[in-house]
């Protein structure tokens, strides 16, 4: 019985891990885009008003069970992935 | 023009940080129940082959624009996380 419940919230924990992945990408392309109009005004990429924004906002949501910090730093490593994929179009649009 | 577009992206990057955050809490809801049948089942929470599976579900599955090894990274520090969160419960249980 406990393993039929476990195989079934470990297929649902699957589904999670497929929809985490498609919303970091889409998330990606959004990061990816911003960092192109950032490039075309001048702007630099890294904003660290926003992202304290950002973290503010995910504390005022936040209904758990993970703790904010918690959360919080999670973020931070999406933000500092997110950083490296502007760095890195970047770099690429210099090769071209 | 670029300023509003700006504007629009970063709406629409909130938008997909809150479905982050949501889906973060949610995957953690689920790890909390998978611990709850473990613990019933004395089994271990921490298992390196599941952990091992989904990191290469998610190399299968990647679609980009991040690199895999960079979401494995991020998929890494949520298993972290949510073990923690296990291990916290359990704290509580013994202090009831």
């Amino acid at each position: 019985m406990s393993h039929e419940e476990l195989d079934q919230l470990r297929a649902k924990l699957d589904d999670k891990n497929m929809e985490l992945l498609k919303l970091l990408n889409e998330r990606g392309n959004l990061v990816k885009k911003i960092g192109e109009v950032k490039s075309k005004a001048g702007t630099k990429r890294f904003d660290p008003v926003r992202e304290r924004k950002m973290l503010d906002l995910i504390a005022e949501e936040n209904e758990g069970p993970f703790e904010t910090t918690t959360l919080q730093h999670l973020f931070k490593q999406v933000f500092k992935a997110s950083l490296e994929l502007m760095g890195e179009d970047e770099q690429k649009t210099l090769l071209v």
